[in-house]
C-alpha cells in the first residue's frame, strides 16, 4: 500500500500529465486555470486510498480518481458563479478571470469530462459506480441550493445545517471512499462502513472549516480569517450562536449581523468576542468530535487488518487537527 | 411500428407521469417549469423510432429518450443564461421566471438526472450507449462556446458557421437516431448511417430555421419574425450577405448592423431586401437542400425494407417544410 504522500503526488503527476486542451480554447483554458489553482486533492486521494486498502493497484483506480477531482472542480466554478464570490486560493475565480458565460460551459463541459473518465470503468461495476456517483451528485445540487436558501433564511437550527453540509460537501467525501472502495473489491458492508465514515469524516471537516474562520491562526490560515462572520455566512457557529443569544447579546449579534458598513477587523473581534461568550468555541468542537468519533467506529468495523486501517486513521487526524 | 405521432403521445404522456418533485423544491420547480414549456420533442421521438425501426419496443428505449430530452432542456436552461434571453417558447426563460442561481444549478441537476435515465440501459450496451451521450455533450459545448466567439467576431465564413450549427445543434440529432439505433440492435453501420442521416437533418434543420427568421411567414411563426435580424445574430444569411455584399449595398448593411437606435420593423424590412438582392433567400435554399439530401442518401443506405423508411423521410419532409 502506498503512503497517503505517494499516491497524492501519484494523483499530482497524472493531472499533469492531463492536457485539457480541445477547441475553442474558450471552453478549455478554464480547465487548467482552475485545476492549476492546486488543493489537499483529499477526495481523490481518498478513492485511491480506498482501493488499495482492499487490494487494488491505486492506478486502476485513477480514472475514476480524475472523475472525482474534475466534478469537485465543476462544482467550485458553479458555486463561485452563484455565490458571486471574486477569489479562491487568493486568485481570480473562473467566471472572474474569464467571464460568467464561460464559466458557466466550461463547468458544464467539466462535469461531462467526468463522466468520460468514469465510463473508463471495468464493465462489472461500471453501473453501480455511475449510480453512485448520479445519486451524489444530485444530493451536492441539493446542499448548494438549500445552502442557497439558508442565506435568505429568517430562521435556522442545527439540524438543517448539520443536512445541509452532508448533503454539499460529505456525500463526495462519503462515495468517494466507496467508489475506490468497490474497485478494490470491498464487500458491500465495507463498502457502506467506508462510506459512513466519509460521511461523518466530512461533516466533522466542515464544522472544523466553520471553526477555523473564527478561531483558526491567522497567520496559518490562508483564507481571509473571519471571512465568514464578515459576510454574514450562516455556519454553525453563527446559527448556534443565534439560537442561544440571550437578551444581553443579542442586540449586539443583530447590530453586526445587520450593519451594512464597518470596519472588517472591528465586526470579526465583536463576533468572536458574542461566540467566546456564548461558548460556541466549545460547542463546535463537541459537535466536530461527535462527528470524528462517528467516522472512527466505521474504521473500526472494517473486516481488514489493523494495519490497513492506519492510513485513513492517520489521515483524518490530519484533517482534523489542521490549523488552516 | 408505431407512427411518428403515436411516439410523440406515448413520450409527452410518460414525461407527464414523472414528477421531478424532490427537495428543495427551488431546485426542481424549474425542471417542470421548462419541461412544460412544451417543444417538437423531436430528439426523443427520433430515438424511439429509430428503436422501433431495429426491431425494438419504443418503451424499451424510453429512459434514454427521456435522458436526451433532458439533456436538451439543460442546454436550453444554460444557454439563455448565458444569451441573457428573456423569454422561450413566448414565456420567461428559468433565470428570468427564478433566477441565475437557481437556473445554473437547476441545470445541472438536469443533466445528472439525464445521466440517471441513461443508466438504466442494458449492461451489453452500457458503456457504448454513455460514450455516444458523453462525445455529443462535449461537442455541443463546444459548439455553444463557438456561437458564443460568434457574436464578438470581426469575420466569418459559411463553414465556420456549419461547422458550430453541427456541433451545436446536429450532433444532438445524430446521437439520439445512433442511440435508438443500437437499442434496437442495429450493425454498427446502419447505426453510423443513422448518425449521418441525423447530422445533415439537423444542419437543414437549423439552416431552413434561420431562413424562418428572414422570409417565413410571420403569421404561422411562433417567435418574432426578424428577430435574428434585430439581435444582429451571425446566421447563415447574414454571413452569406456580409462575404458576398458589394460596394453599393455593404454601406446600408453595415449601417443596419452598427445602428443602435431603430425601428424594428425597418430594419427587419431594410435587410431582409439587401438579402434578397444578394439572393440570400436562394443560397440558404440551396445549401439546406444540399445537406437534407445528402441524409436522404443515409436512408437509403441503410440495410431495412423500405417500409421501414418512411416514417424517418416523412419526419423530415415535414421538418423541412414547416413553416415555423
Amino acid at each position: 500500500m502506498r503512503s497517503i504522500t505517494a499516491l497524492r503526488e501519484l494523483f499530482e503527476d497524472e493531472l499533469k500529465s492531463i492536457h485539457f486542451s480541445g477547441a475553442p480554447k474558450e471552453l478549455y483554458e478554464p480547465f487548467s486555470y482552475m485545476l492549476g489553482l492546486g488543493g489537499k486533492r483529499m477526495r481523490p486521494v481518498m478513492l485511491l486510498h480506498a482501493a488499495e486498502m482492499f487490494g487494488a493497484d491505486a492506478t486502476s483506480a485513477m480514472p475514476q480518481a480524475l472523475a472525482i477531482e474534475l466534478f469537485h472542480n465543476f462544482t467550485l466554478i458553479h458555486d463561485d458563479i452563484m455565490d458571486n464570490a471574486p477569489l479562491r486560493r487568493g486568485l481570480p475565480t473562473v467566471h472572474k478571470k474569464f467571464n460568467s458565460p464561460v464559466a458557466i460551459l466550461s463547468g458544464d463541459a467539466m462535469l461531462v469530462t467526468a463522466y468520460k473518465y468514469l465510463v473508463q470503468s471495468e464493465p462489472s461495476v461500471l453501473a453501480r459506480l455511475i449510480n453512485i456517483f448520479n445519486d451524489c451528485a444530485i444530493k451536492v445540487c441539493e446542499g448548494q441550493q438549500l445552502d442557497m436558501n439558508f442565506e435568505t433564511a429568517e430562521t435556522l437550527d442545527a439540524a438543517g445545517y448539520l443536512n445541509m453540509i452532508e448533503l454539499k460537501t460529505a456525500t463526495l467525501i462519503a462515495s468517494s471512499l466507496k467508489i475506490g472502495a468497490m474497485i478494490g473489491g470491498a464487500s458491500a458492508e465495507d463498502a457502506e462502513h467506508l462510506y459512513n465514515f466519509g460521511k461523518h469524516l466530512g461533516i466533522s471537516f466542515q464544522l472544523k472549516d466553520d471553526w477555523l474562520d473564527s478561531f483558526g491562526s491567522a497567520a496559518k490560515f490562508g483564507k481571509q480569517p473571519g471571512g465568514d462572520i464578515i459576510q454574514n455566512k450562516k455556519t454553525f457557529l453563527l446559527i448556534e450562536a443565534m439560537n442561544s443569544v440571550d437578551e444581553v447579546l443579542k442586540p449586539e449579534l443583530q447590530y453586526w449581523y445587520r450593519q451594512q458598513q464597518f470596519d472588517p477587523q472591528v465586526k470579526v473581534a465583536a463576533v468572536v468576542r458574542i461566540f467566546n461568550e456564548l461558548g460556541i468555541s466549545e460547542l463546535t468542537q463537541l459537535e466536530t468530535a461527535k462527528h470524528f468519533d462517528k467516522s472512527m467506529e466505521h474504521i473500526e468495523q472494517l473486516s481488514l487488518p489493523e494495519s490497513h486501517k492506519t492510513g485513513l486513521r492517520q489521515l483524518s487526524h490530519n484533517l482534523l487537527h489542521r490549523e488552516s
